[in-house]
């Protein structure tokens, strides 16, 4: 059973020393919504921080405004955890004990698929809901708190990164609607942030996912498109793997493909496959084969193996699952 | 002075055979909005069409309805001419005659710059509405018509394109509200639109692409970036100029690159140059100087000359732009 956001604020609005997990490999939504939320408790007199262990990733270095802490002792006492974006021990890994430490807990997230490992005290999943800011954004209204550019910014940065800039299919009438309402804010301005999130590649890194795009192999009549991220495209353009991001969205943007993988190699016994779907593709059923998993559209995988042998191992799969047609 | 959408749609509603007029090289907004606009005033038992020489680009054939014809004949009487998503004579080349057929006259846009040659018997410019999309939803609505799914992906297609998808400064609490009621349209899917018009590229059209952003120049300590279509690059790789629309945009998404200059070679003596700004560099001005036009951080200039002298020219008015900061 789903509380409601109205007895989340109520049951919050008693709470102080209040630490925020977000999930692993923190991405836009993650950190937009937790530091949306720890700005607004705070705003409220509370003791609020975000727990996490991993540095935030840098297009997200403009939601650093001193939430963040790897060490749960900041806090006295806690009096809630509380995850977002997330549910389950599995998705924070490492930050289990500091989870512990709160008297009572609490989870709101958007993913469907619900863990049993935790009894939360309350807890709201909204599948619906195309980023778990759109469920902070009227959080921090029930609760009372002004909704700041800073905040404007964070919500807005979990909104436009989890929908793909509003175009992906989990987009809603809400979503635009509290973005329509995050103009209002003085000052606030889409392109500052989009700016931020999205522009500062590197020339690098543009060359290499040019380099990356160039050398595409298609299969199942078009219908498949493969890349490789390999190690020594990444030295020779002195780039990182995460700096590979894009470049799977871009192949996906090929007339005829249903499905694109972009293998990513690690070091030379160690491969990573990222996996995209446009429609009826069941990518989460081709990377269970080697063990991943992950959303229909959207599943990766990985492979103690070489390159080549990842390749041939996971290629053919691909290959049927683009070939039939459900 | 604005005539208001109200009293436009008052006019509107005692009118019978409308032409309507898109821009030269008619983009999503000017696309869409006449199509919303056909389909509606259609709907209202008007007979109406969509004035218009060029073939529809590929990525938008999804809007083509039969409402575009290249003869205004095609109607026995035309008792208005409306410019749609701009206004001067300048912007329909070799439809002046068309446009001349017209008993009454009409100009809706968004675009600030405002033409003289041409007496309006009624208009709206409102350069604050993102797309003229967003200005024909509302007139949509107050001739009465239903916003029907077809017309929905009319108004969709013209905002989204002309926002960025919803990044770009120009976006408003409106243009989100207004797309938030297309969510509410039966049938309505953004990723559907949107996958129709940015996912049908050819894969030479992705590697010609990745071939023109391998070997970008910069000038002005990485402000300013330089790229070339040249004719060489497309028979290459068996592309045409407008499969070249979106690498503009992902060079402004380089790190530190204020300004952006892409060279489009028509042919050996003709060259178009697209220009684009980060925050403070004046593009229009500098296009200007070479009789160019457009907006601020989005503007354009044709040459009658080589590549290579149409580089001299204007590189070095690029990097006086640049480098000076507002």
């Amino acid at each position: 059973m789903n509380d409601t956001i109205k007895s989340i604020a109520t049951i919050m609005d008693d709470l102080d020393g209040i630490l925020l997990f977000p999930h692993v490999n923190a991405d836009g939504d993650a950190i937009g919504s937790c530091t949306a939320l720890c700005l607004a408790l705070r705003s409220l007199g509370k003791s609020a921080y975000i727990m996490m262990k991993e540095p935030i990733p840098k297009n997200l270095d403009f939601l650093d405004f001193g939430c963040i802490t790897d060490n749960a002792s900041v806090l006295d006492e806690v009096q809630l955890s509380l995850m977002l974006d997330c549910n389950g021990l599995n998705r924070i890994p490492g930050r289990e004990a500091e989870w512990e430490r709160g008297r009572l807990k609490g989870c709101i997230d958007h993913h469907a698929t619900t863990s049993k490992d935790i009894r939360y005290d309350f807890k709201r999943i909204e599948p619906k809901a195309a980023a778990t800011g759109e469920i902070i954004y009227r959080l921090i209204k029930d609760l009372g708190a002004e909704i700041t550019l800073d905040i404007a910014n964070c919500i807005f940065t979990a909104i436009t990164t989890d929908t793909g800039n509003f175009q992906h299919t989990n987009t809603t009438s809400r979503s635009h609607e509290i973005a329509g309402h995050l103009y209002k804010v003085e000052g606030f301005n889409s392109k500052t942030i989009s700016a931020l999130i999205y522009d500062r590649r590197s020339k690098e890194a543009l060359q290499m996912e040019s380099a990356v795009l160039s050398d595409l192999e298609f299969f199942a009549g078009g219908k498949l498109a493969v890349g490789r991220v390999t190690q020594k495209i990444l030295t020779d353009y002195g780039c990182s793997m995460d700096e590979a991001d894009g470049i799977i969205q871009r192949m996906m943007s090929i007339d005829g493909v249903e499905g694109a993988c972009l293998f990513k190699e690690t070091d030379e016994n160690n491969v990573r496959a990222s996996l995209r779907g446009r429609s009826y593709v069941n990518m989460a059923k081709a990377a269970a084969v080697f063990g991943g998993g992950g959303h229909t559209l959207a599943a990766g995988c990985s492979f103690h193996k070489s390159l080549k042998e990842a390749s041939d191992l996971l290629i053919p799969v691909l290959i049927d699952a683009v070939n039939v047609r459900h």
